[in-house]
């Protein structure tokens, strides 16, 4: 199949190279020059525009920055292939695509270092990659044709609706960047912090090294649903604090951290047996909602797996 | 030197590993019948009651969690050797021994597993060990011998007062964990949480997975500090969430997550050349101050490093 990736980046230039590495024909682009020329002498074929990079191709995946996604879209007019993009927030997406041939998509797997000399083919093996799914308004079979080309390349292909999407990452994803910035800020303190800051520090604070502007543009572009997790969890510790003001604050704390070291040793959840699915979008939310994912894609039945255990309900 | 180790978890085990293979003759006691005999297993020798282990040893070093530390001083009457510890708290601990020939020490080598089981000899190479110097009231004479038996296992010995140490460790080490804790508990909410939880998400709840009484006894034990900063940092938390509320979110963000992002990149520090430091508690202590520890003794000088460049300075 023929595929455009326009935004050459960590996660546009590993999707190009896996996108290779399963056997599709890919062009590429990325309004930076210097990137255009690493992508050609690593041997992609490299288009000078977007529209020259996604003529005749079948599906265009944008991989720009959310800040950058509106001229894109706006360079895609008279383009009739399939749209999807790699942004993490997918309602607001959603709406600046209303109209076109469209599934939002959204690859769990960043990490603090970006650019195309930090692409890889393998990046995706292995991770979860968000496939948006509505109940009214998605095409099936636009969203199987994207299930099949990403499980291809090893993802597990989770179906939620955007909805759904924005508000679990901004618990598992951006919420914990600004943790990690809060407490990686604490190194301006004193010089003593450096030197005895260890595991907890190193793990906790590692993606507070990402670029200031792409944790700004990810959490202000899922602004609603981040503001209401990181004020849910504000309210967590502050009942830590009042705990620490109690005349045991060890019996206090205990109950507060109980239920956060089980669920931690217990995530990763293994995966159950494997389950056959209908191509049916509520059967697909279902499993998604339950913590399962697709892994590949036969024709109209898909094949799937869900957690061992439903521990994680609340 | 014969050196009694009291309380054989993690961090004891792998103390009395590390001080067997420095060539010191080392005597263990754990209050745990089994933890004893998985000691002896592993070839070690092991009193059963502490004042057996401590009779005739030149050091005491008590490895056992801040709430049961009292019992274990109590049975340390009629010791006159020195006596050390290894918990996360170093103020109350000071308080604690006072009128005994006491050096309070902190490794920074905590992991989210516990247990004589988990120990090993090369659990402190190149960690950072707070040792407790205060301007009065530290022999230094005292601390120099620790300070020399903790850089022989290849620890980086840093001098600081009990009061900086607490403030400190709860900026890098307890209130993170606080942190990990509101974040993994998110768990609970969906299982879809625990299906998109990727590297942001495991990195930021690793610790989260310690057992709650462990992080619970840590937090309660310096809880002026924990209070004091987590106060601070929900502040720093309630700015950003603010900033989500203003007319550009992600222009309101990138000031408040650039020094963080620049912070974290430049942490760890590297070290400059080394330096002689004469045995003085003020120039000791300055060190300390300055992200600056010991890597040797020798004699009443001491041989040690500070950060390459004063960075982190505010």
């Amino acid at each position: 199949m023929r595929i455009a990736v326009i935004g050459l980046g960590l996660i546009g230039g590993s999707l190009l190279r896996a996108l290779a590495a399963a056997g599709h024909d890919v062009v590429g682009f990325d309004a930076d020059p210097s990137t255009r020329d690493l992508a050609r002498e690593a041997g992609f074929r490299v288009a000078d525009g977007v529209r020259e990079a996604v003529a005749g191709c079948a599906v265009a995946a944008l991989a720009v920055p959310l800040p950058i996604l509106p001229e894109v879209v706006a360079d895609l007019d008279g383009y009739g292939g399939l749209v999807t993009d790699v942004t993490s927030v997918k309602g607001p997406v959603r709406d600046l695509l209303a109209g076109r041939r469209f599934v939002g998509g959204h690859p769990m797997a960043g990490r603090e270092t970006s650019g195309f000399a930090a692409s890889e083919a393998g990046l995706f093996e292995g991770c979860a990659w968000v496939l948006c799914l509505e109940p009214h308004g998605t095409d099936l079979g636009d969203w199987l044709l994207l299930a099949g080309l990403l499980t291809g390349m090893g993802a597990r292909v989770v179906p939620v609706t955007a909805a759904e999407h924005d508000t679990t990452v901004a618990q598992v994803s951006h919420v914990p960047h600004l943790f990690a910035a809060v407490l990686a800020g604490q190194l301006g303190a004193s010089p003593l912090a450096g030197a005895l800051g260890a595991g907890s520090f190193r793990d906790g604070t590692r993606v507070a090294a990402t670029r200031a502007e792409l944790t700004a543009a990810m959490c202000g572009g899922n602004r609603d649903a981040v503001r209401d997790e990181l004020a849910r969890l504000i309210g967590e510790l502050t009942r830590m604090g009042a705990a620490l003001e109690r005349a045991d604050p060890v019996e206090a704390l205990v109950p507060l951290l109980q239920p956060a070291s089980a669920l931690r040793r217990a995530w990763p959840p293994r995966p159950g047996p494997t389950e056959t699915i209908p191509a049916d979008i509520d059967r697909l939310l279902e499993l998604g909602r339950s913590g399962g994912w697709v892994t590949a894609v036969n024709g109209t039945e898909l094949v799937g797996k869900r957690p061992e255990t439903d521990r994680f309900l609340p």
